[in-house]
């Protein structure tokens, strides 16, 4: 295999990342002034702002609002190398990463691999469901529920009608419950305007949860008030439901009971990327990797895993911590420094996880927050949601277009991107999209 | 064949109208007081600003600015129906469109179906080369240029290297000028900047033009201006140069010589979109349908042409109008009225063109416009072209967006939306796109 083209050999010692997320991108950007020479690979050339995916989902945010180009990331920093690149195995013994372009040595490898959709071995689940987990499935999320409500002008059979209009969502974390209560605000502000001939009183939005209460994770109080906000939308919430199958229009429940729909979302868990070549005994529960305090994967000792898909067992959090980007951030930061520290025969320093809150959006005004020493909903929760996204998206333009955005639906009640831009293949089997010309 | 569903029979005429480019949407606009039914049938849900097309294949502007949809735009108006279908036949004898969702009859039906490229027979060029005459083919155009800067990182051939970085564009029109304009600017002051690694002075931009001067049909003051303005910004402008043929990888001309290229971009012409069912002797040069004063087609009753594939021969314009969003517009506004009159037996007018102009841009500063009394190039004429594009613009927030963009990259000079979203078809044929997961 040859090596990937263009990458010096200059002395330096080679740091590689694995990942352009909130863990690889700021391990990257917080090495700018070291004596590493850093190479990233990602699948795409673009850091995405997940937390935001539901808004794509829904038609109020365009996905280059919420990406931001990796190579534009980098345009200041000195021996920085961005592959677009599949990361295919790790060769441990010779320390080197194959990939799709190519291998590539390393002296320490980063990986901050993400996390994808689990789910949970069911067949059925995964070849029907719509998952939400990168910028191109909330697109495709997108896509379909505005097909649907097309496909259902042209239906005359009143089950099938049905079925193109109810909405199911499975997991009623954070991303289930912002997208549930999205969906609703455009049933109820946005859709009997675009469709008049459509009755969408008939259309119902689900939110099933294994659990016992949605937001499982945060106060009680912010637990009640989320589903009572879910609730005052117009969505059935239904908690302690588990879903046994799935066959495309009809989901199944553990108690035998079923839901007609032919759009279910799958938003109750997820699993670890995998990584070829690390050995299995590394590989802990949700396909996470098993590293130290300093994010050491085990039995190796120039392998780091951060982010989602490193499990760090501490006292407070046995199974690892919560798999938010805080957390991706804070390791990549401390894995920056202690590279550093380890170079120079500084004493390195344990992880610590300083936990600032827990954020989550239901509507207009409707939010709830849990700081660390405080806990409230509603408006100003709402705020404080609004202001604490806004700063973290990458780049001044895109954080002006998104407040323009937000502003713009405030105002209105409106999101105009209801756009279907479909992909498909031309002739040649190069990548297109559907013409315009309407014959 | 089942009728399309849900478009009730209310005693009303019914109108059709095939396509939502800026013909069928000004006719359905216009006809909002009327005691017509209207039917609007549209292959995408969206209306496209062709106009900009280039600045999107650029990473300008992102797609949603330069789109808008339908039903948005009707949200307003009563007894209008908006579907997404391809239009297979018109059953001429019957009074009936057949469209791969159902048929439909019409009291009258325009046809406002535009235009695609025309490769004018040559199979290899069809097949090798890219198009730009959907919002779709942009965005491919745009992925397709990034993607070749990419591979060419991973490229140790010399020559490999040269055909992935250099494009020829074909046909120096508007279109092509526009965008050869484009691609020096972020040769110039975008990509060294996102490509440290490579070396842009080996980068050829060609714009080849059958004809003697590029912008043939403007004044000679801006065909001239314009070749000037293009040479400044480094594009190399080849006149009285025919393209015979390209296999993917160099471009053949007729005098022999070669351009070594990947990417050869087709924008030399255009052809009306086929419709089935009128007859062939209807159809003259450029696949354009034979009207009479009124829009009208030949041999038919009720069955009119409107735009780009309409041919009204006047004593001015005895090949048809021009190609041009503003003849599109003007005739759609003349067909609203005189379907109006019509009905109440009051005399039609006949279509007079009042030609308000052209302008096309090559850069910063640097554009040509030709007005009816007056033809100026340079400073002025590109800020009579940022207004009267921007004040084209469907929607005020697509209008505010696009304004900022422009400011934005015209101050900081660069263009952010650099991403390469690919479309990709996930295991169960859905559409999706590339996933985040880096691994």
């Amino acid at each position: 295999m040859k090596n990937i083209a263009g990458i010096p050999e200059n002395g330096k010692k080679r740091v590689v990342i694995i990942g352009g997320g909130f863990a690889g991108l700021k391990l990257a950007k917080s090495l700018k002034k070291s004596d590493f020479q850093i190479v990233l690979i990602d699948k795409n050339n673009y850091h995405q702002f997940q937390p935001l995916f539901y808004q794509v989902a829904t038609a109020g945010l365009e996905p280059s609002a919420i990406s931001f180009p990796l190579r534009k990331a980098f345009q200041n920093q000195k021996d920085i190398h961005f592959r677009i690149a599949s990361l295919e195995k790790v060769d441990v013994a010779k320390q080197v990463i194959h990939t799709d372009i190519g291998q590539l040595n390393y002296d320490y490898l980063a990986l901050a691999v993400g996390a994808d959709t689990n789910y949970f071995g069911n067949k059925n689940i995964q070849r029907h469901a719509i998952p939400m987990k990168s910028l191109g499935e909330a697109i495709n999320l997108r896509n379909t529920i505005l097909t649907n409500f097309e496909n259902a002008l042209n239906e005359t059979d009143e089950e099938a009608i049905d079925r193109l209009l109810n909405v199911v969502i499975v997991g009623g974390g954070p991303t289930g419950t912002e997208l549930a209560g999205a969906l609703a605000e455009m049933k109820k502000y946005i859709l009997p305007k675009d469709y008049p001939e459509l009755d969408f009183s008939r259309m119902k939005i689900y939110l099933l949860e294994a659990a016992s209460k949605v937001l499982n994770g945060y106060s009680d109080a912010s637990s009640v008030k989320g589903k009572e906000y879910l609730e005052r939308l117009g969505v059935e919430v239904m908690t302690d439901t588990f879903v046994k199958d799935y066959d495309g229009q009809s989901v199944v429940l553990a108690d035998g009971k079923t839901i007609a729909t032919d759009t279910l979302i799958w938003a109750a868990g997820i699993k670890g990327n995998p990584v070829n070549g690390l050995g299995t005994e590394v590989v802990s529960r949700g396909g996470r990797l098993k590293v130290n305090a300093y994010n050491l994967v085990d039995n190796h000792s120039n392998i780091y895993a951060i982010g989602d898909i490193a499990l760090m067992s501490t006292e407070k959090y046995k199974n690892g911590h919560p798999q938010v980007a805080q957390v991706a951030i804070q390791q990549a930061d401390l894995l920056a420094k202690n590279l550093k520290r380890k170079e120079r025969g500084a004493p390195l320093t344990a992880f610590k996880y300083w936990d600032k809150g827990s954020l989550a959006t239901v509507g207009r005004n409707l939010a709830v927050a849990d700081l660390p020493f405080v806990s409230f909903q509603g408006f100003f929760a709402w705020v404080l949601w609004l202001f604490v996204h806004l700063m973290a998206i990458l780049g001044v333009k895109n954080r002006l277009f998104v407040f323009i955005n937000w502003a713009w639906s405030y105002l209105t009640y409106d999101q105009s991107l209801r756009l279907l831009i479909k992909p498909k293949k031309d002739k040649e089997e190069r990548n297109t999209y559907e013409d315009l010309a309407p014959h």
